[in-house]
């Protein structure tokens, strides 16, 4: 907030204001689509167990967005401006997002099937090629940051963010050979992002 | 935020928090109506093949939102304070905005019912006025602005916010000839707004 | 926000963040509440038209919301800090407001009826004892206010705010003898509350 | 919000808006499972009398995310900073808190099974004990806390915090004993922090 500017018109503020309303949403809902079950009374354990695939989509769906909503955060230590192009960008970032409960649902309720993995893997590439889109606009030109931001900074974040889109496309191709594989892949991806990288050194 | 005074009572910060939150939810609660077919494991390209109106309906909606979004974000470049009639006019608008999910899902599912169109059309008509209300209150007599708010700035975002509602009325009166026509101008609306305008100029 | 103090623990901003969105999902989801009539093609002006009621309940529900939303928004123009109580206070205020839209889509779906009529009643009642509480409590020995708060607008606003319990208390009494002479005054009370009175001039 | 640094990297402003976001969307989502029972114009006090477990789980439910949301804020009197760890734990946090729903809805539908006592129970166990970690990690050797917290602070909200996990896990394992024990802990729980402590010296 106190890392935007307002001198020349649109503001960052606002952007983030929506930004962060859309992952509470979407985090939220992705849980509220597990529902408690109905007459179950006699065998609740049972039923409860029953639940287990939707709960490990939820548990899957809720890290990916929680590592896709640091990846956007994090580019607002530079990004501190915006034109009307980069909120249309970020509305593409944004869509992406609010797909991700209904993509999500999907494989939890069809988890082996290759259109569900794929579903679910285009869905997480065009959002990762969106963050990619974003910061690449951003920083061209020094567009939209900070003057004093670095090239290693955008050369490291660009790096970074590229190979959330690449691993996600990768493990939707390999859903031919193993739908497992896939699914495999799909949770590596936002837990490999919890380990600090280089560019956690820039935010320093 | 840091666009806001506070000298002489109500602040504008909290009516963007309640707007952003509104769009917020808005846009992914869009989305989410997008519901995971049931029972269709042997067939479930064919049943996500069905939801493709219904899916088409969201994306619209979803850039709709978008742009209405936008559209309200940079009127508050220059608008700085508020008073009681003027939250009466952001309520009307986020009132028209709040229903934007039930038109959208409405034309969905009849998607060339006239009935449907038209009250896509309407809603999106009145959420045009609403937002062309918003504006010309808040600067009639320099009310609620910027004392540097330029008269061309005034007349330049009059003009651009105008067309839309305009649009919206006669793209609805358009499905007495062909709803497939309403459709398209629809459609043609928010996308024709992605193109900075002279407003932009003045933003900058 | 620009109005909170820090000194001294507990920061007003991150309350009122969690009051505005608590508006804006309530709000949002009041309309959800609409859902579009299913298998209707051959009629659907037919099935709209039954959707009056809910629709009209809606309206009434987004009126009495932004009008809740207005109350509570205007007092922090005086309040700039929170103790622990408080956010109780808080608390109590947004859990009435969170009830809304059930009270409200009740009585949407059982108009006329009198348990209907009275527990929306009862759910504004609580809410505008609530925002009463409120004010008193963090104006009471000037507890949370800004010290210039004048007395005026301290008693102005205590009997601005509890015109509405009482409107409400009185409207549920009078379902025993007329439902429609309820409906009326539930109504009136958040049109009337678009007048500005006297807290207005307090507010400049 | 103005408590925050920005030097150094990430905000926790973000995180905040992200946090109340949550808690608002979670706390209204609560209470939105209560739904309007369907055709029972002929005896519309005995459906909403049986809607009495629902309500009550309801209405503890949104009374434990009040405590749980004030805990939460209250440590942000001291964090002025974050880092991806930190980022992480907020994330685990928060993904208790949207399970909230879900528990709660399981408590008010099967309100005396073990399974369902045991699944609250171990929910808000997990909530607590992240909120603990969460309040550890940033106080261990002042890592994202003001220079100025005092020691004291640093103990007394510790002590505060696992008295809740502990008093859920305890709540849990006393359905062995009987359920109505563990229900009783339940609620007395969040009641009991409504009182201020210690704590809110240190706050003041």
């Amino acid at each position: 907030m106190e890392q935007t500017e307002t001198t020349g018109g649109l503001s960052a503020a606002r952007l983030l204001a929506l930004a962060d309303g859309i992952f509470a949403i979407t985090m939220t809902l992705l849980v509220f689509e597990l529902k408690v079950p109905e007459g179950a009374a006699a065998h609740l354990g049972q039923s409860l167990g029953a639940l287990w695939p939707k709960f490990g989509a939820c548990l899957l769906g809720f890290i990916t967005l929680g590592f896709s909503w640091i990846g956007h955060h994090n580019q607002y230590v530079a990004i501190v401006r915006t034109d009307r192009p980069f909120l249309w960008i970020n509305i593409a970032f944004l869509g992406s997002t609010c797909f991700m409960p209904f993509s999500s649902a999907l494989l939890g309720t069809y988890t082996f099937d290759p259109i569900a993995i794929c579903t679910y893997g285009a869905n997480m590439t065009l959002a990762g090629l969106a963050l990619y889109w974003h910061w690449s606009y951003a920083t061209t030109g020094g567009r939209l940051v900070r003057t004093e931001t670095s090239p290693e900074l955008v050369k490291a974040t660009k790096l970074r963010v590229i190979r959330a889109p690449v691993g996600y496309l990768l493990g939707s191709l390999l859903c031919g050979v193993s739908p497992i594989a896939s699914l495999v892949v799909f949770a590596a991806i936002p837990i490999s992002f919890i380990i600090p990288g280089r560019v956690d050194r820039h935010l320093k």
